[in-house]
């Protein structure tokens, strides 16, 4: 046995060891982080994150306030996953469901259906996360509007490439502009969210998809 | 002298005395009252209901915070009236803007001019309280959502009306639903809002207003 094979055998075997009697922790562990994240994505999405604290994710979780702080080191590293974990539910469900369309106007149409339903059934509780981490930590809270730029630029850009697409296949005028239509459909989708949450009426986002539904319809080519 | 005569010379000494003693220290408990009012509302439209604090307020106006809760019972009440202060603010704005138009589409696009350059000079502090109230009062505060919800309805009717006018002018086609291109116009104006202040970049909120109007153009009657 060379020591070079020695090491090696030695490496194997300690990280065997570590593998057999880590696994079962590591598992747990990241099993009581993803509750964790689970429940505060509810309850910042709900009560945002000045209304939130370290004890409400406890008490929801079951688990000792000791014990949340051993997965998150501080309430900002806490919400910052949370919202990375509610806003992927939001953008996995839109790629989804525009992707399942063919590319290009299908797949616009494909989001504004999407989101005719989402008034009665929202993709996560409290209402988008997107639009609520943004109103809240625009002015107050950096690192928590960077996350939330990252979803936006994604959302966005999920749009804008299905706008483009419909643009280069001549499904839509030559002079539209991809990025202005994008974020328009987006702004109007995350107000009428607002409108349907405020007064509590499904219906008002439908009426906001409906009419998104003839704008998108108003930038055809004349032919088709 | 009767004792009728008496009486009323007696009141009338009495409420004068109570005017001449009294006008001043009202002036002032008003004044004092307004400038509560006025300091809160960026406070709260900055930081959110849950972010604020009475004694935040008592700093921002170098008040003890019992002279704050002379005025205010509660910090609800100062939350309703520092909203309603900035709501009439975002509104009076609006009115005037649509209303130095003729009846019609004029006005229409008068809202998405006066919304056009939004992004860089807003109509308040930290951006729409309309939009930042219904975020965070739809979940968590009644009241407060009663008036977001009573803000709202007044900007609706203002865009409802116009569209009205315009349909009944024969400028936007007869098909049109005004209540649901209303909603549609204030719930994307909202959304611009919204991403101007998450990238802070007004322009975001400018492309949202140029497509909407290209929106309205394509609601037009044919013969135009």
């Amino acid at each position: 046995m060379t020591a070079l094979t020695f090491f090696n055998d030695a490496a194997i075997v300690v990280g065997m060891k570590r593998r057999v009697a880590g696994t079962p922790m590591v598992r747990k562990g990241e099993r009581t982080r993803q509750r964790i994240v689970r429940e505060a994505a509810d309850i910042f999405n709900v009560h945002g994150f000045a209304g939130t604290s370290v004890a409400d994710v406890s008490l929801a979780t079951g688990l000792e306030k000791g014990s949340v702080y051993n997965h998150f080191e501080s309430k900002d590293a806490l919400a910052l996953a949370a919202f990375d974990y509610a806003a992927a539910i939001v953008l996995d469900r839109v790629r989804a469901a525009m992707h399942a369309q063919p590319r290009g106007v299908a797949q616009v149409r494909a989001l504004l259906d999407l989101y005719g339903g989402v008034g009665e059934a929202p993709l996560v509780r409290g209402g988008c996360p997107i639009l609520n981490t943004a109103v809240e930590a625009d002015d107050t809270h950096p690192a928590l509007r960077e996350r939330t730029r990252a979803a936006m630029d994604g959302w966005l850009e999920l749009v804008t490439a299905a706008l483009e697409d419909a643009i280069s296949a001549g499904e839509l005028r030559g002079e539209t502009n991809a990025g202005a239509v994008a974020a328009t459909l987006v702004g109007a989708l995350e107000g009428g969210i607002l409108l349907a949450r405020l007064y509590g009426d499904a219906a008002r986002l439908r009426a906001v998809t409906e009419q998104l539904s003839m704008f998108i319809d108003s930038l055809r080519t004349r032919s088709r």
